[in-house]
This record gives C-alpha cells, structure tokens and sequence, in this order.
C-alpha cells in the first residue's frame, strides 16, 4: 500500500453539515481559489482558456476541497452522460458474465460505464424500459433479450438509440450484432455428419428467441438438405432444469438419438451431466453432445465440450464500434454484423476422421477439407 | 408479440433535426400541452398539486412526444441519482456474477440501479475510483476489492458513501459485510478434524484480501489449539491457473495432504480437476477438498463440492440495510455485519461419522452435536 499524504483538513462549512458531507462544488472551488465560476469551469474543460496561475489555483483549491467536474450536470449541457445501458437476461447462462465483463472493459476504454438492467427469466421486460427512459443513458445495449417493434418506437421516440448484441429483431432500423447462428448450426450438422451419427436431435431454447431460430433453422435445413431427414426437436428453455427435462426425454425414448445440438453451452452443460449421471452414457462415445457459445468453462475437464464458437473479442468490438456509429449521429443504417467462430473440438462429441486442425491459440477447429 | 397503437407522428420540429432524435423535452410537453413548464413538472412530481384537466393534458402530450421525466436533471434538483456503483473484482469467479444479480434485482426493487465497475485482476483501483467520483453515484458497494485508508479519505472529502461487501477494511468508519470467514473456516477445520484427516492443508487467496486473511488465520488457529499442529499453507492468486499451479506443489509433495481447505470454491473447482485428472485422486475418498462460498455451480454433478455457505439472500439483504442506513444520513455508526452460512455436505470431502442432517432446503448440512 503507498503511502499518500493525507489531504487538507475541510473547510467546516463542508466539513460538517449535521453530520453528513456534501461533494464540493464548482462553487466552492471558486470560493476558496479567489476566482469566478467560470474559471473554474474553464480549467476542467478540454482545451478552453485559462491562465497558468489561475489554473494552478483551481486545481489547489479542488484538491484540497475533493471536488470533482460533475459528470451529471455535464450531461445536461452536452447532452451526454458517457453512460451506456445494458440489458441482460439468463445471467446464469455462463456465457453472459464473460461477455458483460469483455464489455465492460472495452467501453471503460472508450471513458464509457455501464448502467446494468438485469432481466429475471420471464420477467415483463416494460417496466424496465420505462426505468431505462427515465436514465439518460446515451445507448442502449440490448442482449439476449429482442426489442419488440412498438418498445423499439417508443425508444426511437424518446431518442434512445438501441443495439442488439447476440439477438436481433426483425426491423432493419435496429443495428445487431450476433454470433454466426446460421454457419454455426450447419457446421456443427456437417460436423456430427462426417463422424457417422444416425439418429439427430437438437434441444433449442425458446421460440421468442432469434438466435435459437435461427440455429434450429440452420441445423434442420442442413440435415434435410443432405438427405439425413429431419432431426428430433425439442424445446429447453435457457435454465439448466429445462434442458435436463429435455435431455430426460431424448434418452429415454425407443429410439435413442446419438447426436445432440444443444442450442448453447448451458445448455449442453446440463445435458452432459443428466447423460452422464442418470443414463451412463459416456459423452464421445455413447452419445455426442456438441454446444454453441464456447463459454471459458466449455474447456474445463470436467466438460470438454466440442462447441462452435461465438468469439467474445470480435463480438465486443464489433458492438463498440456499431456503438460509435450510432452515437455520432451520421443516420448510417443500422447494420447487421454477423461475427463467425470456429468449431471447437473437445472431448464430448466424435471426432470425424478428417478436418481437425490445430488453430493459433493450440484449440482444436475442424476445418472440412483441410 | 401484442400489438399496441402506433403513437402519434411527431411535430417536425422533433422529429427532423438532421437525422437525430432528440428526447422530448418538459418544455415541448408544455408548448404541446399548452401550459406551463412547471405544470408539466408538477404532473410529474408525486405528491405535487395539479389540476386533472392540466394533468390530463399534460399526459397526453407526454405520450405523444415519448416524454420522460429525466431523472439526471432531477437529481441535480434532488441530489439524488438512484444510482449506485458497484466495484467487483475476480469476477470469473463462480460466485461474484449471481451476488450481482441478486444486487441487481434487490436494489432495483428500491429503485436503484447498479454502475458498474468491474476491476481486471491485479489492476490499480485508482484511476477507476477517479472515474466514480465524477459521476453522482449515491453510493459505492465495494465487493471483493478493499478501499485503503487513503482512498477511503479520498470518498469521504468527495461526499461519496462507501460500504465493503465481502471484504472489509480496517478502518471503523466503512460498514462492511462479510460471510462469516473466522466461524465457517474454523467449521471446515471442525469438521475434516471430525473426519479423521491427518495432514491439513490450506490454498488461500492473496494476503491483501481480508476474506483470505480471516479463514486462514481462523483455520490455523483452531487446528493449533485442538493438538493438530499448523497447516501446510500455499498460495494461490484467486486464478484457476494459480490454484491448479498450488494443488500439483500441495499433491507433488513427499507429505502429500489429506485434507485440503480451499479459501474458495473457485479456487477449490480448479483443484479438483487437478487431483482427479493430474494425480488420479478421487475427492472424497482418496483427498478431501472443501471450498468456501457455496456458488450455484458446487452443487453441479461434476462438483459435488462440501463448503462453508455464504447465503446470497441473506448478504444482499444485509447491503440493502446498510445501504439504506448510509442513505438516510442518520449518521449511525457503520456496522460491520457478519453473515453465517452452513457446512454444505456434499461429495468432495469425507463424511464424519455424525452432525449430518438435513435442512428445510433438503440440503446436508453438518451440525456438530446434533
């Protein structure tokens, strides 16, 4: 711990105000320099006016005082907050952490924070909004959770400019950023094809969500498109309970699928553990079971999770810079970013006889044809 | 998807201002409305006098501009923000994402919203603390991260309430609340003691965490005093890497131990990894592993992790009490709240003959004497 000389003692009139201390102000600062306000001000904003002495008075006075430029009444003359909204659902999803965290660490460089709207699962996302509304965040970062059309006009007409990441809607006015659901899927289907499976199954999440439609369409289409017919679907629902029901109820049919989609890595996470512990089928070998996200615990040992890929890197940046388009304003319509991965190859689906080659990070990624 | 009404084209001059929306402001509402600016801020204001046909004017131009009360405006009225900030540390360990969620939906059912700083490992608090204070945050909830006495300062000449959860100061002035490291560390000390291990070991956290400082010291000291000499102790660093680096030193050794005390269940997931798939061990039977928190993921199948809790329910309703006591400026003495938890018996340590029983969660829990 370094050692900082502690600061002046306060003025009393700041120091003691029936027991509570209120943050010193502009004012004050003005006060105890011998300057005007508007010096004040001059010295805390980039590139205005101000001579050296009056500037070296502020800058005494405020540090003896603990005053700080207020961000908030800032806001109000430019018109930003340097506030970002972020809205998240399934945080027990182990995906989502990692991603807030990437995001939080990208915006923090661009001198953004977050304001954090945590969803409960299958909780009304309107009161929210009307919360979100009444911040002035100066974007909106909506995740895993869609804008409904008539929420994204009351956005557009309170000016509350909104992204999607890892979810889209269908307005083209709405600016997305997503993992490659549709490549994923049909990869992991051309994946679980080339090792030799018979009998294919998915475990989707719920039918309001974009990203499991997409992958389902995807998967579905890839399968029947290469003469393996349909494959078994059936519906999870993001929570770790669903998907061991679902799971429960795949294994224990007549005819057993051998190849699993798992709609994502939570998902496949508890689906290895019901195979596992209820079924003794040992994942690899007795059934595959391949996920989608590529978590950080997808490669722990106790899951070895053959997975594709949603690069949390690539999908930060590509939202902090669809993030920087909205905010300056030029009208560019809203893009639709599409961020693609790898298939991951892990422990708990077959391996084709072709294809796996080591990437620059050491993982293993199939790569047909290589 | 339910289908609401369209709301009404905006007036021009709103609506087209080079491509940019701007939010609705009280003075459009009140030209709009065809009344007064303090009318339209009275209709907004609880408990303010407000004729109905005013108000009903007022709303109903309020709904076609998508007007909102801004809060950020309010709180330079009010000096009340509504926000708080959140400092966590460590968070891809397993416990700190669901404490923010249940922060999340506690404080917002008090109508606060969290500001999140999330601090990279080992990186310095300083500038982030700097970036706080210019932002009107009401208060600052200090998780996994201690405020030294020289920053404590800093908060305290900047106005800024602090509270430390599950870390604690030295310093009287910050409430803090923590789970209950001396009682829960000399609990898991009890119980692999009651357990018939022989050579004890410990992996703790950094020495610069109290929580790591407080069960260690607490372990060591109740296994000195009950004839069992002093732990082997090894350090981790709160990574998965460094406590899977701890656990080959600890099971490499000549005097390999039989029970391992780790200062948390992440640093204890890493662990058993390490045992199961480095040195063929079986926790349990071959190694007892016991971790302390109690995260959502010790009781997955793959884990089965026995550890000391630290209710999530319970800490987080402490902060909001703390929280409010701080808010409220009665100017009480800053509490320092100790939370107790339970000896959760699962499958990762051997199970003393007697004290098993089972909760009203259906849990095992281990009450000696019982």
């Amino acid at each position: 711990m370094s050692s900082t000389p502690r600061p002046l003692p306060l003025p009393a009139a700041l120091a003691n105000d029936g027991g509570r201390q209120q943050a010193a102000t502009a004012i004050d600062v003005a006060r105890l320099a011998g300057v005007s306000q508007s010096a004040v001000s001059r010295t805390f904003t980039k590139g205005a006016s101000v001579s050296k002495t009056t500037r070296a008075a502020v800058m005494a006075a405020a540090a003896q005082l603990g005053y700080r430029p207020n961000l908030i009444a800032r806001s109000l003359i430019t018109g930003r907050s340097n506030i970002v909204g972020v809205v998240m659902a399934h945080f027990d999803n182990q995906f989502f952490p990692p991603l807030l965290q990437a995001l939080s660490f990208e915006l923090g460089k661009l001198g953004y924070h977050l304001l954090l709207f945590l969803i409960p699962a299958g909780a009304d996302f309107e009161p929210v909004l009307d919360d979100i509304l009444r911040h002035r965040v100066e974007a909106l970062i909506m995740t895993s959770v869609a804008l409904s059309e008539s929420r994204a006009e009351l956005c557009r007409a309170a000016g509350l400019k909104v992204l999607q990441l890892n979810s889209r809607t269908d307005s083209p006015d709405i600016a997305s950023i997503t993992g490659d659901n549709a490549g994923g899927a049909a990869t992991i289907a051309a994946y679980l094809a080339a090792s030799q499976h018979r009998r294919y199954a998915m475990i989707t999440g719920m039918d309001d969500n974009s990203a499991s439609r997409d992958r389902e369409a995807a998967y579905t289409r890839w399968l029947e498109s290469h003469g393996l017919g349909a494959p078994t679907r059936i519906r999870g629902d993001y929570s770790l309970e669903g998907a061991a029901a679902a799971a429960r109820t795949l294994f224990s049919g007549t005819t057993r699928p051998d190849a699993v989609f798992c709609v994502n890595d939570h998902t496949a996470l508890a689906v290895l553990g019901v195979a596992r512990a209820e079924f003794g089928l040992e994942p690899g070998r007795d059934v595959s079971i391949i996920g989608f996200d590529d978590a950080p615990i997808a490669a722990w040992p106790e899951y070895r999770l053959t997975t594709y890929s949603q690069p949390l890197a690539a999908l930060v940046d590509a939202t902090t810079q669809a993030l920087a388009s909205l905010l300056d304003g030029t009208g560019a319509p809203a893009e639709q970013v599409v961020v693609t991965g790898q298939l991951v190859v892990r422990a708990s689906a077959r391996r084709p006889a072709t294809g796996i080659i080591r990437d620059g990070d050491g993982r293993e990624i199939w790569v047909p044809g290589s």
